[in-house]
């Protein structure tokens, strides 16, 4: 249908990628086609550079330019306390919100039988090396609260029973913003018996 | 506020693209530090072949692979009749009707002079040379239904007067599926003015 076939492979690469379709590819195919030169090398750099240029920091597994991430490289951060995360999104998740000051555990994801998902495909092993290896006071598990999520959480929790280092989780609650009658019966049933001091910071 | 400047490139230079936001730059980044080696790499050769090996059509300044395009360069096309059009999107668009068996002629947009746009940065002048140097019979302006494409068609319209090449235009009416109280009135208008026999193909 079009008239170039290096446009047409330029529209069909573009469209794999995800929340690209077939029109939207070719939207941006033709808009390459005039972009300035400089910016199409640049961007093809960029492109190539974050997979293979990208690591994985060797302690927290979050990605990093270097071999030990900027987070665990911070001598000013509280290194006792580790927030255990699915993915790298998780960790930009909670830096966005300037209200922690550990280190991350970044597990690749949850345990979840149904797409074949075991421990050893998570970065769990190494999690429990790093408490056994001492230095830690913490282990905040923030897993998102789904049925996987919940799940791997209480099997991490297991797993750390024999270690001296406290476990918690992310409180569970009525959002901040929501209107109390749209909350679901379930955020609202733990809300009211996760009940806090008033005036608590 | 990422751990990564890499990744902080790459969603930086994707966030430039049209229709891509700062949330969908980063969430392609993400993708992209975990697809296949190989696939990356026939994506950032996919792009740098689109911007610098595709050519523009020396006759209809259509995109193209050759030096003449497919549709120039197919003998079975009716080589007299011009279909005249805005961009290469509107060649596949009248392409995708399966209605036109002619070549066109790409003008690169429509006169504006808001927009600082005058016939010079329009291929203007070789319309005229193509139809100065014979063999065509007829030239179809098929420019958008806006201002500055009704000036634009008027304008060649003007410009091929002295030449012995019948001129006509895209017919304006009401679109196949609509409902006609919804219609504009300006359309319905010209749909009346402009009726035709009814059986007629």
């Amino acid at each position: 249908m079009y008239s170039s076939q290096l446009l047409e492979t330029c529209a069909e690469h573009l469209s794999r990628l995800p929340g690209v379709g077939k029109r939207t590819a070719l939207r941006l195919a033709l808009h390459i086609l005039r972009m300035e030169e400089g910016e199409v090398r640049d961007l093809c750099e960029a492109i190539r550079a974050a997979r293979f240029d990208v690591h994985y920091c060797a302690e927290c597994h979050n990605i990093s330019d270097t071999a030990t991430c900027s987070l665990c490289a911070d001598p000013r951060r509280d290194h006792a306390t580790v927030c255990v995360v699915e993915t790298v999104r998780d960790v930009m998740a909670v830096e966005a919100t300037e209200q922690y000051n550990g280190v991350y555990h970044v597990l690749g994801g949850v345990i979840s039988p149904m797409d074949g998902i075991v421990p050893d495909d998570l970065e769990v092993a190494s999690l429990v090396e790093r408490v056994a290896a001492g230095g830690i006071g913490e282990v905040i598990l923030a897993l998102s609260p789904t049925l996987e999520g919940d799940s791997t959480n209480y099997y991490i929790y297991k797993l750390l029973q024999s270690y001296a280092v406290k476990v918690t989780t992310l409180s569970r609650g009525v959002a901040i913003g929501d209107e109390l009658q749209y909350a679901d019966q379930l955020t609202l049933g733990r809300s009211i018996v996760d009940r806090v001091p008033y005036g608590a910071k």
